[in-house]
């Protein structure tokens, strides 16, 4: 199996991430933050040392300033629907997820907000001056991923970081793909909501994700419950990070999640963005003149964060991934990626498009296997 | 060790859960529901046997309601929130945790709805005749626990379906204490809204939890986002479980809940249950005449699904915990556990009390030997 949907789940991990969420699960999982006995305070210091770990890696001042999630779409929900109150203007890009648009979209269908969806060229590329142009007096947040799940396409949010800066808006930003491959500061992107999963390219498991939330972001929780503290009161506790974390965390799922960051720390950032560079632009250029192949990926790899999107002229996505997956054992994807409106922006949204989508795990090997499958595969249609 | 904090966090784990988890997580975890290749169906595959064996263990007819969340809080929320409109009634009990009581009095704090909260006795038995003199025109819901987190006492959740039946109104069962040790059918009990968390009796892992949604209940989703379903729309697809589960799932969590559960139903729910019983029985025995101890939990094995919670009369209970861990390496919760009203009803809101909480893997030794402790923490006071 030669695994290339690392932007849905990166596959596999670090064996550190193995190992340590094993050993957590078996010698010491209790509680965090409940209880007062020893496997309890060791769990809660794990937790905590993982806040720590996300912090350095994103440059975040206060580890309490980071919450952690079930995934980036609670994360998103909670930046999205614990932020914005009735009357506000948002702006966003065409390129977004489904987990930014769809809350968007119910916030506007319910009337609560006015919602600017800033359109990309071909290839997603946005014009930040049309964000610029798009605000308003009640403009409250725009949202921008870091780059797209489609085509890859990394967006200019420190461009937008600037001007949210500028004019006192709130920038959230939805971090799923590439953090963890993309060098990143929070305070260098002005970014007040950060959104980030802890199962694509930080390495850790599913079911962990996290939200940073800047000290000057007012935000209520949407959900409530027990937090271990306070908990004489009827209401959340208005501290960080309990306020936003009700119920029992994910123990070993955040252990998982830090030493994934962990190996990436050891192994460097830029390395692994020039590794999967490296990879990507082999493949693409492997592909690039086959036979009726479409490319919806940029060549220039500043502006690609790891996906080569494609299509055969007159065949449906579907179907190359199938071929792909029965015939050579090729993992990809295809349909469209929960973003719908980005397959508009490049023109796919009838048919879809194959993405690939490399990881650090990946080898020169399986890339020149892949190029061979879809040669043979272009050459049969 | 001796872990007797079961009721925060069950500990250990079957190994089969370890294993099983480390195999999902090793050799197949892509993401469930939404590529097509191999791993991915094979990881959609294992969370739809987890809803099979959730389905099978609470006689849940249609798999499909069976929702996963993060935990029983999210769970808890979604129910309360995604069910609840303005001017509904809301009757629930003083036993009730945080993951109820926070979630209501903020719907009643934002003039939402309208709440009672029916008082338990000192052992915070409920009399179901106060539950139904409470019934108005306009009430929606009623929410019960399955036994209390604090002292343990089984609600009379069969007594109140039957009321709930009858009069038309929905009943929201929070069976984060005691599912996996009680025999369970929600059909017997006409829960029309079911939560549970892994990590308790079922023997799961953190970072997950189930919420059961009958199909006569409206429900809207509290959070939005990608479903690997109708990716073309702008909105939640209203299909179960996809509308109520954005984002990428815990596959490993749900795998190991699987598991948990599959361990529970070879060993014998009721054979769990019995062994539960002897333990916390012996315990109770062997604790109760010792020097200025009260008990908070009742003796009669029946209405107790697993704990014990006591003071030494003018000791903190934090203090006694303490004890109990630094000079005897036992694991216990003092304070309020998150359930302020409940220590209010049995008239320890001002001290908490000390929790034991046993589960299926303690033995006999470990409750003499925490027995012989308690002994020698009363003399020495």
């Amino acid at each position: 199996m030669i695994y290339l949907d690392n932007a849905a789940t990166s596959y596999p991990k670090p064996d550190r991430v193995y190992d340590e969420m094993l050993l957590c699960m078996k010698e010491y999982c209790a509680n965090p933050g409940r209880s007062g006995h020893e496997l309890a305070i060791k769990t809660g210091r794990a937790v905590y040392e993982t806040r720590e770990i996300v912090s350095r890696f994103f440059n975040i001042e206060n580890p309490m300033r980071v919450v952690f999630t079930k995934n980036a779409t609670e994360a998103l929900n909670l930046a999205i629907n614990g932020v914005l109150k009735e009357g506000e203007h948002v702006i966003t890009t065409s390129m977004e997820h489904n987990s930014v648009l769809r809350p968007l979209k119910t916030l506007e269908r319910n009337n609560i907000i006015e919602l600017t969806i800033v359109w990309g060229n071909y290839f997603g590329e946005i014009d930040v001056a049309d964000i610029e142009r798009s605000i308003k007096k009640n403009t409250k947040m725009i949202i921008c991923s870091l780059s797209s799940n489609v085509n890859g396409i990394i967006m200019p949010v420190k461009e937008i970081g600037k001007i949210t800066r500028e004019r006192g808006i709130l920038f959230l930003v939805d971090a799923s793909q590439g953090a963890g491959s993309i060098k990143l500061d929070v305070q260098e992107i002005n970014a007040d909501l950060f959104a980030v999963p802890g199962h694509k390219d930080l390495l850790g498991p599913q079911g962990v994700g996290a939200l940073y939330v800047n000290e000057n972001v007012e935000i209520t929780p949407i959900m409530q419950g027990g937090t271990g503290s306070r908990s004489e009161s009827f209401y959340q506790p208005e501290i960080f990070p309990d306020m936003l974390e009700s119920g029992t965390l994910n123990a070993p799922g955040i252990v998982g999640l830090g030493f994934g960051i962990k190996f990436i720390e050891s192994f460097g950032v830029d390395n692994i963005r020039i590794y999967k560079h490296m990879l990507i632009k082999r493949l693409y250029e492997g592909i690039e003149n086959l036979n009726g192949i479409k490319l919806y990926s940029l060549k220039d790899m500043d502006k690609n964060s790891g996906i080569i999107s494609f299509n055969f002229i007159g065949v449906d996505s579907t179907k190359v991934s199938f071929m792909l997956d029965r015939i050579y054992g090729i993992a990809s994807r295809s349909g469209l990626h929960c973003a719908p409106l980005a397959h508009e922006t490049i023109g796919t949204k009838a048919t879809g498009t194959v993405r690939l989508s490399v990881g650090c795990f990946n080898t020169i090997e399986e890339i020149d296997t892949t190029i061979e499958a879809l040669r043979e595969i272009s050459q049969g249609l």
